[in-house]
């Protein structure tokens, strides 16, 4: 075959992998939907070598999906029938930390967990920080303007997003590696990249924005007895808290299960609401200030108690219950959703979402938690015969009600292939055809990661 | 002529001014440099006019020059032989603040001073700030990412931009008015229309954020040795100061000619360089924090003096020094660059250009300052004998040492018109054919602000 011929030529051995050498790892991102292995699995060592790869495979009019650590939740990295794969491990590493800009360059193959460590090891935060840390890639990061758990006060992936370069469908290289904050000259191609989930370009490079490395941290678990007073909680912290780094609240039914599944017990009784505040501030003020917050919060009614991490140990315990990972354990199959709303609707949502998933499925286990401070809320279902027609029905329910009320039926794990159906609940059909329209602006002959997104 | 009949038609006669009706205001914005009348102003008062008036215009095949409140400097807003101008002048207001959120909604025509104090009587502050306040309109300042003062501690317009709705050229609506943080739902066509200086679509609403009021602001103006001093007090209030919103750095040459213009004399021989710093934080703590980073640094010698603003009319003094606008009554016709750098090289830069102009006009007054805390440094340059050539002169001297320092020709101006020989100085050919390509999947009979930016 040409192709793979062609592809070899350019790449070595080492950079075009076919057969039983491509491995499962390319078959599926980490939504477990993927069934096809690629034709190819392409491991371009340069920038070079990625617009080599994209020229052959354009001429060929063969698709491309490109991979990162295949740590994804919306299928977006599956390869379909007749595509290769591209993955960028064999390019990774720091090239750049910029301590005057607050700078770090980075190759795409590295992982966010490396830059992280590059990044402290030079005094500064690297503020992006997802769960699949060890695995993700800065590539696929950018490329899905990955969410996570500092959004609240550094903002998602693209916040954090000073330059990219990125190899177009046929080649070209686009490449603006700035580390300048303003930076007006003409369309930010960046902004339209971060977030397109493969189907514009390849990012082979970014430069991050670095922060200073905090000098304390302070964390509580605070209980509620109702949304109002999560409300109102939010309300105190943000303004009292210049440095809030997390405000995830969980409703009582996702505390009942995830302390359960984890064998952690925090308030002897969960209460309605349990909320987990985080803030960075300076080694000399920020206790007394946390404390301070809390105190007021207490006094005006607004928690019923509190507790405040004595140790690094103690809020990693605090941790653990709110990323629920051992109700994946607990559920198999566990289906989980991740939508936004205006803030004030996320109980209401919540109670709907609720009675309509167990009206349909009455032994279903429904429950709530997430990046509240963001307006981005989880909704775990646990199904006792999970199949992909159940998920589907779930997905509906779950999210047309998110249509009704005007919210985002992908807060943070993008659409990929799993969540296509459901684009125009969220955004309108002028905005669907004006993202076609991008999309035949940078690909016109449709070879990068075809039939995901658009 | 049909194109006008059909545009009284759809707008009345208060919706399209002709001929003396349209005033000297629709000329040219703020950098006196249009000269040319729009065929027509066109003042819709609501979406369905914007709508209806670009559908026309779309079928007549004629320019559409939006405008807001003409205070750009890049000549973006001024018309060209056969355009007709178009204001949101009579589409203002704020349609909602939602305090749960921390948004609020504006019409295009609202001015940013009006959207400021609404938020303000909420409680809440709207972070974006520009010297032109009081007339700039929230519709050219989002076409405009508009940068401004607080940069440096929330970012410019497009991080403040929730959600935006904007008209296509055919008259298509495309509208994302959303407020929440995180909406992963394909491609982010809010950051393509910002900065797109009216040349892809015409906004109508913008929903931006908001913060809670700074419980105290702290103020001060520092004097220090050198350029390095500089760089490492950056370094010490980045570290201390989590409130960090305002780092000015201003060259000596530009202290003597401010200050004289001003009347002001802040310290009795400027030293070679002066920083504005100021915080935000609570009431509280951010006093001592303040005065402990300056105590911290002077005792380190990368400070020499430093005055605290004891009222806020001291404070004032200080801005005043910095905002130099008494230098364009100084310098007749004075020449303001606006360029970005990586922040160590912005001395260098300074020397080399200050040099560089003096080398072609020996009695030239060249100086330097800006939001050094930005990477974005001001280049204010007085002739004896100014002229349009001399200043394209100058602006090739000034661009040609910012391309060889990898640098941006626009900070935050933007392109416009007056700086579109200079956009291949800081984008390469193959990022400006992808914007063009972008342009014409928006665009594609060149009907949207033609001839501007790309």
């Amino acid at each position: 075959m040409t192709l793979l011929r062609d592809l070899a030529a350019a790449l070595g051995a080492a950079g075009c992998l076919t057969g039983a050498d491509i491995g499962a790892g390319a078959v599926s991102d980490a939504s477990g939907t993927g069934r096809i292995p690629p034709l190819a699995l392409l491991r371009p060592a340069s920038v070079n070598e990625v617009s080599a790869a994209l020229e052959i495979c354009h001429r060929h009019g063969v698709g491309v999906v490109p991979q990162g650590g295949m740590t994804g939740l919306a299928g977006g990295a599956n390869p379909q029938g007749g595509d290769v794969a591209l993955s960028l491990t064999r390019f990774a590493g720091v090239e750049e930390i910029d301590p005057d800009c607050q700078t770090i360059t980075l190759r795409a193959g590295t992982t966010l967990q490396a830059a992280q460590e590059a990044a402290a090891a030079a005094g500064f935060l690297l503020p992006v920080d997802l769960g699949s840390r060890g695995s993700c890639q800065i590539g696929g990061i950018v490329a899905t303007n990955a969410g996570g758990v500092r959004v609240i006060r550094h903002g998602m992936t693209r916040d954090n997003l000073a330059g990219v370069e990125a190899v177009l469908a046929d080649g070209t290289v686009l490449s603006s590696l700035t580390k300048v904050v303003k930076n007006n000259t003409g369309y930010d191609l960046r902004h339209l990249i971060c977030g397109s989930e493969g189907t514009l370009a390849v990012i082979t490079r970014a430069v991050l924005r670095l922060r200073p490395l905090p000098g304390a941290r302070a964390t509580a678990l605070c209980a509620l007895p109702d949304f109002a007073a999560v409300l109102a909680l939010l309300k105190q912290a943000r303004t009292h808290l210049p440095g809030l780094s997390a405000f995830e609240a969980m409703w009582r039914d996702y505390v009942l299960a995830s302390s359960a599944a984890a064998g952690l017990q925090l308030f002897p009784d969960p209460p309605p609401f349990t909320v987990l505040i985080e803030a960075e501030g300076s080694a000399g003020g920020l206790d007394a200030e946390f404390e301070a917050m809390l105190a007021g919060a207490f006094e005006a009614g607004i928690l019923s108690d509190a507790l405040i991490a004595q140790s690094q140990a103690e809020a990693a315990r605090f941790w653990t219950l709110r990323e629920g990972h051992a109700l994946d354990r607990m559920f198999p199959g566990l289906i989980n959703l991740d939508i936004a709303l205006p803030v004030a609707l996320l109980d209401d949502y919540a109670t709907a979402c609720g009675s309509a998933i167990r009206a349909r499925f009455p032994d279903a286990h429904v429950s709530f938690y997430g990046h509240v401070g963001d307006m981005n809320l989880h909704v775990a279902v646990g199904l006792t015969e999970p199949s992909e027609a159940a998920a589907h029905e779930v997905d509906r329910i779950a999210y047309d009600l998110v249509r009704e009320r005007g919210g985002s039926v992908s807060a943070e794990h993008g659409i990929g292939v799993l969540k296509r159906d459901w684009l125009g609940h969220s955004r309108s059909a002028a905005e669907i055809a004006q993202m076609r329209a991008v999309k035949a602006a940078f690909d016109p002959k449709g070879v990068m990661n075809p039939g995901k997104v658009v």
